[in-house]
């Protein structure tokens, strides 16, 4: 019996969550949900349906995990404790700071409703939340690192894309190599955020704009790029759309840390990601822990989880026997 | 009220346990176990008692987890399904072969008498085994690659100082850079055990020794040295007890592997790790399964689990909450 996936909202997530259910032998994708006409969206699975939103509840006992695919912004705080009602689902939502909250509200509607809602997965948080979980429980007396990049920020290209006089635009961040090296070496250095990561910017402007006083206004803009060295390229619309087209992105989680009776040995513990495709990596991510919901449903579970409440072997096909001879 | 900590065999990873229990505020050291004359054995933690191992289960209300710091050919296979009569334990069993034989025994045990006996615990196995499942649960479609080292082996160590007219040695294992940069470009290589890996032995030598024979011996040695290329340096007594006492390790486990409709996105996984010292890292994973292994004991489970089975929350002190505002 596979695991009927849903997918709420089509956008890169979406697709990437329709491709990752392909891979997994496990799952087939039920249905679509669209707030668009559906007679407009076409989608890549040929046995799945593509219905309207407003639809959604009438699938209930049609599909088993639903892939929640809005943005963290506005559509995740409503959606999430909306249609735990309904479904066991997953979401993305990746505002650090309103995770208690969003948390707390999903937990009671779960728990009401006897469905299982795990929040914020994908890399960040997600993976990278796991490994510096992990590696802060095996040396407690150590310091943390994560590093983005080298990868495209949607909200860095928004912020540029807002700007008066450009017509498109693409940001990548790049970490500091020698903030990272000097992290591995163990140094245990105090990094500012200069320090820590470049930002480079390719700008196509409208016609007639006038570039060194956008270079100005990009170099200078608070919170996103003034307290950065920011390299700014202004390239043509073909040649962004030739070369800056994919939506790479990556990064490193790193601690370093002593142990020993007189504190004299140094440990350290890097994990790094370096992916092709961000939405894509995010969704494999989501649908690794839609088996797990699906299996903690079946177990009678429910309520609000994170990566940090989920075993492991939760996320993989394989049972328990196979596991520990394959793996472990 | 903290976790009481007994150790179980006073060698390099008993002390490396005793020097984690300082660094964790919520561990305290009750007992040291050996099977030397307990008058013979000093502890470093004053306020620990050393008893003799024969007297261990006079302990099992005193002792919240025992931890067993045996080596895998002979001490685990039989002490771990004993002392889980009596204790929640922790054992750090590589063999991996015999681990389905070995989780089976102690599930048996552990479930008989309501503990809880968490194996296998370590770094491989161990925190590699959990790199290799996440990577694996994530991306389906792609190939797995674990580098050892740069670090002292101590099976190839003990196989050099067995040979006739060594007096002591130390065996590195060495990853290969250039396989380990063909596998982070994504090239998917096929990889021989000669091509992943070389061995750096150096070598004491009795008097009166015939180096050239010797150095032979070694690179001949089957399942050892001879699918590797190793070299060999000769060396005194003085200049090996120098530069050559330290156990450090690591190594990397990398998974490389596609997503998308096509398969036309690329992604690289990579967990590395760099210690100074394999015992003292491996002790700090032991404890922090310690902790976990008596919160699961208290919510009333038992029998055998590895990391797999072990959600990443109950490792760390910090609770849920603390964990998701400040992690996650």
């Amino acid at each position: 019996m596979k695991t009927r996936i849903g997918i709420l909202g089509y956008g890169n997530l979406g697709r990437g969550v329709e491709c990752a259910v392909r891979q997994n032998e496990d799952m087939e994708l039920a249905a679509v949900f669209t707030r668009r006409n559906p007679a407009d969206v076409s989608v890549l699975t040929k046995s799945a349906q593509v219905c309207h939103i407003n639809d959604a509840a009438d699938w209930k006992d049609k599909i088993d995990v639903m892939i929640l695919c809005g943005g963290s912004a506005t559509d995740l705080p409503q959606q999430t404790p909306e249609y735990v009602k309904y479904f066991n689902v997953i979401d993305s939502f990746d505002t650090h700071a309103r995770i208690p909250e969003h948390f707390a509200n999903v937990d009671a509607a779960a728990k009401e409703n006897g469905h299982i809602g795990i929040i914020s997965v994908g890399w960040d948080p997600g993976m990278f939340s796991l490994n510096r979980l992990y590696a802060n429980a095996i040396l407690p007396d150590g310091k943390d690192y994560t590093f983005w990049g080298k990868g495209v920020s949607q909200g860095h290209s928004d912020a540029l894309r807002r700007i008066a006089g450009v017509k498109n635009a693409k940001q990548y961040t790049i970490p500091v190599d020698s903030a990272l090296e000097a992290v591995r070496a163990g140094s245990n250095p105090e990094l500012s955020t200069r320090e820590k990561h470049t930002r480079e910017c390719f700008v196509v402007l409208e016609e007639g704009a006038d570039a060194a006083k956008i270079e100005q206004e990009i170099k200078t803009m608070p919170n996103y790029f003034a307290d950065y060295d920011t390299t700014v390229h202004f390239i043509s619309e073909e040649e962004l759309l030739t070369n800056h087209s994919g939506i790479p992105h990556g990064g490193f989680v790193l601690r370093s840390g002593v142990t020993g009776w007189e504190r004299e040995h140094k440990h350290l513990i890097e994990y790094s990601l370096k992916l092709d495709s961000n939405p894509e990596f995010t969704s494999s991510v989501l649908i690794a822990y839609a088996r797990a919901a699906h299996r903690l449903a079946n177990e009678g579970q429910s309520g609000c989880k994170t990566v940090f409440d989920i075993a492991p072997a939760y996320l993989s096909a394989k049972s328990g026997e196979e596991l520990r001879a394959s793996m472990l």
